[in-house]
Parts: C-alpha cells; sequence; structure tokens
C-alpha cells in the first residue's frame, strides 16, 4: 500500500506520461473536475468504480484504486497560504468573510454552509477585457440545531 | 472623523433602528449586496454618490458618507476563524485549494485570479433535498508578466 | 444595543443576583442546559419565545431578549485553552483524535460528525469510586458530497 | 525495536492485509473500540496479555506486542487540526467550552473532568432525519486540592 | 460583583497598604502560601471560611470573600514567560521534562501526576555556598484507565 | 561520532536489551537519577569517568561515553507539550507561576531560581488514598546583580 | 520527472560547474536578471523557448527544460527571514509599509500594485560614500472593481 | 507629550481639515515624499527645522514638532499584512526574495542592501495598458566586516 | 499605587520636563547607565536609597520611589522585535548564537553566562570610519551542577 | 558541492578527530574567534586565503575551502531558543532592549548599531567570585538617512 504522498507522487507521474489533463481524467471518471482531482491530490475520495476508472486511464494498479476510496486526513495547504493562487483565496475570507456571515445569517437565520454536502466549479469566463475566473460554490444551508 | 470601528458600530446601530437589511441597503445603493455590506462592516470603500445615498438611508451625517469612500486598513478575520461560517470557507481552501490551483493553470496558465478586480455574490438555492448556499466568484485572470 | 461582551456580563450579573443555576434557567428557558448555557454565553442564539423566557426569569429588558436572538461571531476560547477544565477536552482531541477519525469512517463511511446538527449534555454520573462527569455528544453525521 | 511510527505503520499494513475493522480488532482484545484503537495508532498502552491478542490477531511478532505496552509520547494531532473530523471536535471546545466550564462547576465545584481517568465510546445512531454519530465520554470528576 | 483583574488590584492594594506579606496572609487563612496566593492571585478558590478570613485580614468587603470562591478561568501567565524567575520553570521542563516522563513511567506506570490533586511548597533552603529555592510538588499519580 | 538522536537511539536500545531501569543506571553511573537520564536522553553532560561507567553498563564503545560528556544542544520538548506527563507540569506554570513569583520576591528579593545550579528528585510517595509523585527541586538563589 | 527542490539543485550545480553567473544566464535567456533567476530558482516559469536556451546553457537535459515551464508552488522564504539581505526588505514593510499604502491610495485610489503584472530590477549604483543596491519595482495599479 | 497613537490621530485629522495630501506636505517640508509620510505615521524622525514647517502647515503646536524629532520604535505593520496593499509588498519577498539575494551576492558580494542609509519613491508611471506603480529604492551596500 | 506603564509613563514625562538625560540620571543615581535606564523603564529594581535619588532629580513623589524597588514582571520587547534597534541584537544571535555557544563551551565547560549576575555598558567609540557602538557584557559563568 | 550542513558537519568531524579547538583554528586563519567560528558553522564568509587555512589546517579539500567563501543563508537558531546558553542572550534583549535603544538614541541620534559592520569577542574574565564571560560587541553606528 502506499503512503498519500507516494499515491498523489504516482498520479502525478502516471498524468504527465500520459499527457492527460485533470479535466480529461475528470470527464473519463465522470466526476466534476475539482472534487476529481482534489480525490487525486489526497485530499478526498472516489467510488470504487471511479476510482478503478481513474486508475485504468492512469496505467495504474489495482492497489491504487483501492486506496483512493480511502478516506485521507485532509488538509493540504499550510495557511497562510505563500503561493498567490491560493492565497487571493485567503484574502477573500480576510475582505469579504464578515459581510459573506452577514448575508448568511440574513436570507437563512443561524447556520452555515456545508463544506461537506459541497460542490464546486472553476470555469473560464471569457470577458473582452480579460478573461475571468469564475467559481460556484453550493454547500447546503445547515441551520444550528434548535430545541 | 469616524475610527472604523465607530463607523462600522455607528452603521450596524443605524441599520438595527431603522429594521433595514443588507440587502435592502444594498439595492438602495446600487452596489452588489455582499459588496456594498463589506464596505459598510469597513472592508471596502463606495463611490461618493453611493455612500451618501447609505447614508441618506441609514439617516447618518455627511461625514460618514465621506468616510466610506476612503479606502480602509482591509482584514475583518482573524484567522484560522473560530466562527464556522467563516471557518468552513477556510477549509474549502485546506482541501480544494491544491486541485483549484491546478485547475486555474490548466485553464489559463501560469497567473492567479484577482481578488481586487473581482465580483461575488451570495444566494439561497432552493433545494428539495434542503436549500443550498450559492456562491459565485468572479475575478480576473491576471497572467504573470512574461518577457 | 449591547456588545456581546456587555451582554453576558448583564446575565452573568443577574443570575447571580437571583442567585439562579444555569440548569435553572435551562430548564424555565425549555433548552437543553449547555446550549442554553452557550447562548447566554454568546456562543449560541434563542428563539424569540425561549429569549423572553430567559430575560424575564434573569430580569433584563426585552432588549436583551432581541440580542439573544442574533447569531454572534462563535468562538469563546482562546486555543489551546489555558484553563485546565477546557484543557482536558482540547487534550482528548490530542490523544484519541486520530482514533476517533478512524472509528467515524469505519461506522459510517467519509463524512464527518456535524457540529450543527449537534446536541451535548453533561451530567453527574455517582460512582463509589468518585462520581463521574459524563458528556454526551449527538452529532449528525454527514457524508461527502458524491457524484 | 520499532519506533512508534514504524509500529503503527506495520499494525496498518497488517490490518489491511487480514482486512480487519478496528472494531473486530477491539472485541479480540477485549478493549472497547477507541481506546483499543488509540492503543494500536501510537496513543496509548494496552495490558500485556491484550498486546498480545492484538498482536496474535495481526499476525505480528512478540516484539510488537512488548512493545504496545510501553507508555508514548502522546499527541497525535497536529492544533488546530486541517481534517474536518477532528476540526469539529475542535469547533465544540470552542463553543460549548465556555458553557462546559460553568455546568461542571455547577454540578461539580471547583474541579475538572479527568481526561486520564477517562472512557470514551462511539457508536451509530440510527434516525430517522438521517443518523447520528453517539458520542459518550466519562471523566473521573477531579476536585482542585483544599486544606 | 469585581472582575477577576479588579479582584486582585483590590486584593494587592490592601496588602500594600496593611503591610501584609503572603505568607502571614497564608498563615491567617490557614492554607498553604502558594496556594493561598495562587487563589488571591486569580488562580485558585478559597473555602467560604477561608476566604471569609483573607477578606478580613485585608479588610475587603463580603463580596469579596464570595468573589473568591468562585472558579476562575485559569492561566495566569503568557507563554513563553518572559519574566526570568517564570521562564527558569519553563526551561526546566526542556531540560529534565523527558527524562521526568520516563522516571514517572518506571516507578509508577503508564499514567501521570495530577496537577489537580496537587501541592506544592516554597522554601529557603540555607547554604553556605548561597541559599537556595527549594520548591516540593506532591501530586496523585493517576493511572490511566485500563479494561 | 554520532548525532545526538543517534546517541540516544543506541542508548535506549541497549537499555531494552539489557532490561535495566534508569534508576538502576544511575545508580551504577552514581549521579542522581533525573540528572542521569537527562544526561542519556542528549540533555546534559556526565563527567568522563560517568560517562564510561554508564557506557560500560550499556555495553557501549568508548565513543559513546566521550560524546556523553559533550554540552548538548539543550531543549528536548516541543512546547506546550502534547504529553500529558509533560503538559501538567506546563499547566503547573500557568496556574501557579505567578504566586511563584511572588513568594520568591518575598523570601529572598529581587533575583531568581538558577535552573543551572539546580538538583531535582523524583520519588514514589505512598499514600492511603493513591500513591503520590514527589517532585523536590532545589535551585541556588540568584540575585540580580546590584550596584 | 524533478521534485522543485532537486531541479533547483540541478541548476545550482550546472551554474557553479560552468562557472556562470545569474547575469550571464539571464542575458542568454533573454529575461530580466531576478525573474530568469527566480525561475531557475524554482519561484516562477520560462516560457518554452527560454527554457530551452537555460537548460542547454547549463547543459540540463530536455526534462528540465519542461519542467521549468510548470508553474510551482510559490514561496521560497520562511518568515521573518532570518538572513539579512532578505530581513532589510521584510524591515522596509514594516517601517515604510503604512505611508507606501497612503501613497498608493493618494495617487491611484482605493486598489494596489500588482505583484503579478510585476517587473523587478536590481542595479548596482556607483556612490563615491560607498555603492548603493538600487531596486526597481514597478506593478500594474489594479483598481478595485466598482460598480 | 503624546503618544505616539495621539500624534499620528492629530496629524491625520489635521491632514483631512486642511484637505492637503501627503505629496503636498512633503513638498512643503522638504523631505521625500514617503519618507515624510513615515515620519508622520510615526515611523521615522524629521530634523527639528522639518518639523517645524510640518506642524506649521498642519496648524499643530510646538510640542507636535518635538516630538516628531524623537526616535520611535520602529513597526507599523502586524505581520503577514492583511491588507491587500502591503501582502503584495509581502509576497513580493516570498517569491523574489531568494532571487534578490543571488544578485546582490553576484553584483557586491557578502553583504546586504541597507534599510536605514535608505530612500525609496513611490511614483505613478503612465502605461497604455494601464497606469502602473513604479516603486524605487536605493540602500548603501554594506558588506560583511572582514578580517 | 501606579501601575508599571503609568510609573514608566511619569518617569518620562518628568525626564522630558527636566530636560535630563539618561546618563545625567545614572550619574546622579550612581548606577551603570543602561541599568539604571532598565529599572526607570520598569525592567529592573534600584535599592531604596537609590529610588529616592532617582525620584528627587525628577521631583517625583516618595511613591514612585517605593515602587522603584519592586521586582517587575520582565520582558518589555515583544519577539521578533520590529524596530530595527532592537532588530540587530535579535539578528546577532540568529547569526553569532551557535559560534557563541562553542567558545563559551570551549573555554569554561558545560555552563552558561548569567543574565542574573549581569553587567552592560553601552559605549560610543570614536572611529575615523564613522563612530561606533561599543557594547560590553559581563555576565558570571555558572556551570551545571554535577554529583 | 555540499549542502552548508553537510559542510558544517564536516568541520566538526575533522576538527574532533584532529583535537583542535575553535580557538586554535582562528588563531591559525588569522580571524577573530567568533568569527572565524560563525563561519565554519555556516553563518558567514572567509575570505579565499582564510578558507584555504581553515581547509589545510582541518586537511579538508579544496573544495570546501571554495566553499567557505560563499554567502550563506544566516540564521542558525530556531527562536526562541531553547538551549539555555543562547536563551539568555535572547533574555538580556528582553530586560535591557528597551533600555539599550534609549541610550543609543542618547548618545548618536536615530540611528542603530550595524550588525553587519559588527565585530565581537567573547572572553574570559577571572574573577575571584567564579570567573565571567565577557562579551565585547562593536557595531558601525548607522544613522537613517536625512534629506
Amino acid at each position: 500500500m502506499y503512503t498519500r504522498e507516494a499515491l498523489v507522487e504516482l498520479v502525478r507521474q502516471a498524468k504527465r506520461e500520459r499527457k492527460l489533463t485533470w479535466g480529461e481524467i475528470a470527464q473519463h471518471v465522470g466526476v466534476p473536475e475539482i472534487h476529481c482531482t482534489a480525490a487525486l491530490l489526497g485530499q478526498g475520495t472516489l467510488k470504487p468504480h471511479q476510482a478503478e476508472r481513474a486508475a485504468q486511464l492512469l496505467g495504474l494498479p489495482a492497489e491504487v484504486a483501492e486506496a483512493l476510496t480511502v478516506p485521507p486526513y485532509r488538509g493540504g495547504v499550510s495557511m497562510p497560504p505563500t503561493d498567490p493562487v491560493l492565497y487571493r483565496l485567503y484574502e477573500i475570507i480576510l475582505v469579504y468573510g464578515p459581510a459573506f456571515k452577514e448575508i448568511v445569517h440574513e436570507k437563512f437565520g443561524d447556520g452555515i454552509m456545508s463544506a461537506i454536502d459541497f460542490e464546486m466549479h472553476v470555469e473560464r469566463e471569457p470577458d473582452p477585457h480579460g478573461d475571468r475566473v469564475r467559481v460556484t460554490m453550493s454547500g447546503k444551508y445547515l441551520p444550528y440545531r434548535t430545541f
């Protein structure tokens, strides 16, 4: 069996050698792009048949497929992130976090947006002033238990 | 002139007394809800005419309107956030951050999603299994300068 | 309106003066003891009729009742906790956390115990070798969204 | 002799190969599930005869059994935990910690719940609205020494 | 009622004005010197009759006596301590901690020295090469719960 | 020559194989138990003849004896300690530190207890209510230089 | 394929063996000195033809050239920097940061200097009182999105 | 006399009331813009005649002028900076720091760029693709003392 | 009685009004300059007759003199220091610390330089290439207790 | 070529085998003891002829001599230092830092003591009450640039 790091390294290597994109892998596996990528980077799980499809496409042994179905110890970014791509997400919390909290409570009540029953998409949004990164998140609203 | 904290406190008080929602204020001001709320919470600026409309609606003096046009020292969340609403956003970076970075580079190249030329929306998404919080972000793609 | 700290101070003072226990207040309000106490310590909300009952019992103005229904910025412990009562809970995570994670995944799959749809009780458990603190937690199992 | 990490890795590997669950191992060893698992993850000790039973079931040498009886350097989670399963426990301290402290003092006096003379159980609680994780903790009440 | 800080300040002031030593107060109260001092510095509690004796000696109102019986939020040193008197204790853990752990396990088994059922004394030990500070600690041995 | 870690590992291994206790080694070496153990754990030094006796008893080469006489980079605990045995010492500083400082100044003046000209003992103190860990520390009082 | 660290090590070794300066490499590659160096130190990317020129000059395989075109996880300094060369830059933010922010807002409005569409040069400035390091930065002004 | 914070607040208030820019103040005082602003923000000193000119222009008492000549405790940014304007400078160290160090050593030898004998300018650089922030720094090269 | 901060503020104010230097005060008090200054800044104590002389010179009440004889909670710099004057001392530890440790052990054995039985002087050393700050420290060598 | 760590390890080993002291090496190299030691511990550079002398004396290859002339990434102590020898230096900043800053400004003006144009010596100072460690530092005074 592989440690999580070894697993991720195997995936990255196979992806490079077979010249696959994360998008192609995700489409083949049948899971949204960022969720499939997260799983292959050791931050999520795939269902058995999805893991098998991923392993097949990447030419990796059955053992890898099995490993991809085991819940990992999540958390793949050391905080605050030093990489600018990730830091900008962090900055969005710093700047828009308080407003986000107010709006969620105003629209829903005392509760949160789930990060578990959660879906996320990243798309290229064409724009004459320069294309934009479009991120869509959808998380189930979870109200605090009341009595 | 007010300190930023005093300013925010004045806004909150006026909002409570006049029983306004952030949504109503934003609509009156003509600025997207979360951006208007962020500005009123001391994390952004409004244009002069927008600030005046906000001050009018909230019954606050011209000095407040002026203060709302001055760039603040941004950063309204101590990290990691202890509040669950904000922590879930933080967790999304921990779990989906590495995949986000891969996808951005795959779709765009070596660059980032701007958090400055940036727009964000929070909506209630009806769902038979329980309504969902829908967050849409759109940030300009900024490629690293090349030579 | 009161800041959260002022609110909590008012509650504590009234509780002392009226010689009430948290248990008596909770019973009167009709909310489990630790949840009622958390709300009165600024870490949760009460429903309007519950907040009114609490304010009445404590002899506090309607404004207090209203304030108790507003979602607070949660997080009332600086970490790691220096107080031994709280540190022991922290230590339980340090020591039993990894085993807890394994058991949850074994019994449920890839998901978590919710801290939002969550209930907690603290009781005195008589024991001939010295009474024990009995803590019961019940949190909804939330599976990671699959596709 | 093995380092603690090597020991844990041996256990995990044997468990996977023999397709055992933590629950099955615990039942065979005769120790509550989470305590047995904690010991096998290097966060506790077993008595000699329990360690032997564990080693036998897992097909590991006597040396492993002996190692499992040696008090480890405890602390298997880096804080704050990045994994959502563990973070939720951490969040429970942040939100319910102050109330927990009040209730313990009210019910017992000036003292703490022991994390040493301590027992913990995790069960699946069936629920029509979705099954729940039920955690029961029982720690001896330790009063501060008085004079 | 007083905040803990106000309480401690009152005690310090009264002690200075009445030119009392911590030792004299402790003797009058009938509690070991360091425990009595800790309580008066907001890090412990006294029994009602002890608190009354302390308040009487210091000329403080009954309210103070009552406050001294309420369990405080413990933890009166920010870590690492910057004051050299306290830092040396911290350094003792850094240097002798690992050996202390080994010796405790060797002499007792898998368990700890309680910091709750705990007693501590500080004395002046005459020595021809320069007097010494003698610290005696006695904490109950608590074995980890076994099954 | 060995790195400090390798040295400590050699010692631990030899101790296990020869089934020696730290107490037996210390007695043979002629150095108080915790000081001898600290040195063998890489947190102190032995005099040449003591190091030789230790090496002989443990069956280790002369090179090890020599290495045990070289002052190490001290500090063998990452703070705050996650292990409960060590954390309790840390907690004692948090709770009794301020009182300790007051008592030292009261009994001695403006100075500190040395952690260098320092001696420490750990004993088992029989007690009908459960045996106790007895720790005795004796550090030279060092007055601040005056002029 | 190489890890980023291995890649950087290969570059450094080849540079030493061929006795090249960063300046010579940059001139050959056709990219400003500090940007070229940053890329070769794993903090940036080169375009394919630039990467090839770099690899050729350094006598490194095509695989290295390819690796130099892949966006790295940026962030090559642990903060605060312990090295004096880097710490002085950090100190400049500590001392001149607040003034810098004021001037940027005064000259441009509510926005920032981009660190992505960014160019930097380091030159030797002859000076009779001792030569000086001259750093020139030019970053695109990015105004906050307005509505 | 004023605390540094009070001093800065007085300056800001006077600047707002007299509708002066930092640039106008600097020109009047005869000190480069960012250095003059830094001094007025409590991060530097002015010479007596410069301080008097500043105080005069701002209509502040002689006491303020005197206070502006006293070396302050420097360091006006908590790190990492949460404000995006300042964070980008921090990010530049993260990304270009290692290359900067290499270039300085290559061009000068073993030494540093002084942050004390240091000058800095911020200008608006017109650009058809969007204006740019141009920062120029000039710090004396200080070689490590050799023997 | 004064808090330490109030005391220091009183001293600073009196020093300014009477236009005294630290050097003049120290000479009058009869204590080395930096030790006298440290005491007046709340980081040390004076003997009663020294404190009286200081209070007299500064025109402060007897209460201040008394307060200056009470051991303070030492530690007047938040670390790492942001002020460049103090940071350079910190940097000296970063760069020369390991060599300092080697030299101390080589010249003295296993022990330390005391920071308690310690004396420090700061002088202006004329130099044709620019005057120098000359710091002299003299601390008693304390050998580790041996057995 | 060697990594810095390997280089330092080589030096230490050779020094042990040849039974040289840092003082002997420094004298042979012709560089003050602590500066020579710092360079050999990877915290400084030697001039080529000095590096050759050091390598010769230690019997190390020319490659080592060359490596000793390359500016290292400085910073060899993790802060706060856990080793008591180094911690005492750190404590000196905590306690005497604020007074040091005052004295430097009083004697010199608004500037700092350089840690680059800097010299340091450690000597054994005989003293009938116990020998003392004498540290002398001499750093060039650098005034802040004025205009």
